[in-house]
């Protein structure tokens, strides 16, 4: 059982150095390229998840940061994020006159806590349970940067050891 | 321990049969009668919890699907859901000028990323815990469909065992 | 393994007595001060992770209301959840011609489920899986008042065991 990217330290900063975990919890590292994009992550979260053996339960996704979120939505048309950022962008726009945080970069905390910092993927033999056209995004609200996502992935057992 | 509903088959698409797994993961379906509409799903989700035998734990549900979500608000005045679809079709409105994507319901994607495809419930003693107030909904975005709802039931085990 | 706060009981009203449990799950009482605020529940978390014992796993927690959310969000400066709640209040004014729901918190119930009613959070070697600026926060819709937040701690047990 080996992480995949480097592993989890809580108390890391971007900076700092890592270390490995030989466990089901770790980071993913996800460059991103715009201020605000969303990076399709399923092929590294697919990655860990078979690196862990984990054949049913959950996958625990969790971005460290706070002016970044992730999100599930399509992944099949490219006019369908770019649609969801451009309303974004214009629902909460960069700058407001009554923004008093020096770093002007507000707009990105709103939707970061719109879009949720967390998601709990299910895992059925072996496989993400998504529907046919769902992808697992970061949705990036504040780029580009590198971003780091914890990840922990849960066996809840072979269906025939759940019963009580 | 029997299924609730047609079983979960991760690589189905809508039209696909599926089979029953003897296992705490399964799949709602859920029919939508309008365009935008939040659809009590607490009876289901209750008997499959009942179904599963588990007493403590949670829920995981997930909507199978990009243009609809999951959340819990008021079930009790029906004026609440009627408010909260109508300020949300104001904020996020069907058309916009801007808009590219060919099916016409970028909307839809924007509204199931602000409200979430997935919950985690809480179990307690054979319950879900809820606040009195507290309904769980599938949230329409694009109906009237038949939407699908993967759901995994977890027991975290009686208090006693939990301890390291 | 004791429970902190007053333990849960789920068909408990805010004025029924609740009984203690010796187990994980439990709930925190938050008192508000203002219409609209974000509450740091963090040190509430931490406390009652550490009464738990448990080193690696998750935590879920669980707003038992309808006005008032859960979120993460930076914790450091001030100006951002004041420019956020600002925000919030300008997308989602209180008054609208158009609601009708007699209580007249129409505004609190659309903002709590854009924000969410539950977070999961990552548990590693004892702490909390937060980001170097993320605080956990009840964003408060309809204060103020005394809210209830369950939480359940579940171990996912040491790394080394955790492989099938």
């Amino acid at each position: 059982m080996v992480s995949v990217g480097p592993a989890l330290d809580p108390t890391a900063t971007d900076s700092a150095p890592s270390t490995l975990l030989g466990s089901y919890v770790t980071t993913l590292e996800i460059p991103t390229r715009s201020r605000e994009e969303f990076v399709d992550i399923g092929p590294q979260v697919r990655a860990l998840l078979r690196e862990s053996g984990v054949r049913d339960g959950v996958v625990h996704l969790w971005a460290l940061h706070t002016t970044c979120g992730l999100t599930v939505n399509e992944n099949a048309d490219p006019d369908v994020p770019r649609d969801m950022l451009r309303k974004m962008r214009e629902l909460v726009p960069k700058d407001e006159l009554y923004y008093r945080h020096a770093e002007g970069n507000s707009d990105s905390h709103v939707k970061t806590s719109l879009f949720g910092p967390g998601l709990t993927l299910l895992v059925h033999d072996g496989a993400l349970v998504l529907g046919r056209w769902q992808g697992v995004f970061l949705a990036e609200w504040d780029g580009p940067r590198t971003r780091k996502v914890a990840v922990r992935v849960i066996a809840s057992g072979p269906a025939s050891a759940d019963p009580t």
